[in-house]
């Protein structure tokens, strides 16, 4: 299989041979700006391609996976819209697979995230569950009776979910994102103190160090995040709520503080339990193979 | 079909003929208290089918519908907790099946309201929908894919999820319910004023006609369900939310104030359209013959 994971900074690409494993996985820059993003994207994957199999020509693909950012409808295989990357209703699988005379799977970056977690990591033992991506902004994805549940794509859009009244760049206000991201965090200790700082971890260890600035948007943060998940339970009641991207690898800092305060913020409910993600930043061009693997044989 | 709808105060009892229409449709009062409400509950139901099958002896029940209020676990027939009836891991329909001879189609009754309304009402439109009950309290329904998603029995207590930091009877603190039902409305109005209404349509009536507290509770109760359904929104991106119940009824003053209030909330989302239950109080029992039918023909 071929696999490309989009964001929107770089592309992840690599081939996977029979076994599953990753064969010349690299990130490149995506291409930005000009008047034709969705045409430079595809010709810079077909490059991209190219220079795999040259490398590698005993593996050939018989799928593509492709994976992106945005609002994304899978099953019409379209990029309904995404801010970063400047499209709108492209109707990227078909292109894609035009360019390449290759079936195209096509998904959104997270839901293919969280399928490898379903798969191969932190969801596998949960049909119903929730998967949070918490590193420059909060994205998730639902997995209902073990399959993701996308609701024409726009589902999961957990760091635009409203829990305050502060404002937020996407023209609503209160969004979690807005305060419990990663990039969030980092972003208001700067604020507030006129010192960059080097992410969001470093905050947490200024909190822990007694920095008294540091501790509240930390703590404020494990609030916001509490009061989302607790809203999760009582809607949904996943059994899973798993974490990855970079606020995760904070671990018991964020894991312990986040099963106190859930359990405070609820009562009779089905509390989840709080996994780490197992795939890291690799997730989404994996899940993206296992898709791509389905899409061969289907 | 025989089929009975459980409720805190009264139980619904009617047979349904061929045509899918009820038949000797009445209320009578919910046993309470006692050291086995369960058996007391059994032995109720069984004397108001003795009743029925007397008076309508050209129907002849091939299966029976039951739906109870709490936490219930359809799947296993088991209903898990209510606090209203004082039972706990209770195993009602295997009970019930074993008293009667018949298959039993057990369920939460609002989940069984939420299918009548997928199958007959409001929702028949929207495979992704999320039907709300807001009377005494305020509960919730999934459907999606359209069919209904139970987590167990733990999904949709929309009306025990936190949005603020008010008391909550339930133990949590924050509950919409607690600000949101039209018991909360009148309550609160008749505790800050002293002034016993009937009802929260009248709080909403004294609104209208300018009494400050009144339009002040009912504000909150907006903003607090604008706020619950804009999370639901983000998190699952239903495409209808039905809303039924008691304050239903209030119709625009209701319907109008959420979408102004809803689309003011957000921002990318796909908003989804609120319409009104149809079925109004019977959808439960409806649901319920609808699910033994069903039963019978499994």
């Amino acid at each position: 299989m071929l696999a490309f994971d989009v964001g929107g900074t770089d592309i992840k690409s690599a081939l996977f041979d029979a076994t599953g494993a990753a064969v010349g996985l690299r990130r490149t820059p995506t291409p930005v700006g000009g008047d034709d993003p969705v045409g430079a994207l595809i010709d810079r994957l077909a490059e991209l391609a190219e220079e795999l199999r040259e490398q590698h020509p005993e593996i050939v693909p018989e799928a593509i996976g492709l994976v992106v950012p945005g609002i994304v409808d899978a099953d019409s295989g379209i990029a309904v819209f995404s801010s970063n990357l400047g499209w709108r209703d492209a109707p990227i699988r078909d292109l894609t697979a035009a360019r390449f005379g290759l079936p195209v799977a096509f998904d959104h970056d997270v839901r293919s995230a969280s399928w490898a977690e379903r798969v191969l990591g932190g969801a596998r033992d949960y049909a119903d569950a929730v998967v949070l991506i918490i590193g420059t902004g909060i994205a998730g994805a639902l997995l209902v009776g073990g399959q993701p549940y996308t609701a024409g794509g726009y589902a999961g859009e957990i760091g635009h979910s409203p829990i305050g009244e502060w404002p937020c760049p996407c023209g609503a206000r209160g969004c979690l994102e807005a305060r419990a991201s990663a990039g969030a965090i980092s972003r208001r200790y700067a604020e507030e103190t006129g010192t960059v700082v080097d992410g969001a971890r470093e905050v947490i260890a200024l909190a822990s160090a007694g920095d008294e600035t540091a501790a509240r948007i930390w703590n404020e943060a494990l609030d916001a995040l509490a009061m989302s998940i607790a809203q999760l339970t009582a809607v949904m009641a996943p059994q899973a709520v798993v974490i990855g991207g970079g606020l995760s690898r904070a671990g018991g800092a964020l894991f312990d503080e986040l099963r106190t305060r859930l359990a405070d913020r609820l009562s009779f409910h089905r509390i989840p339990v709080l996994v780490p993600a197992e795939l890291s930043g690799n997730a989404g061009i994996l899940g993206s193979a296992l898709r791509a693997r389905e899409a061969a044989h289907a």
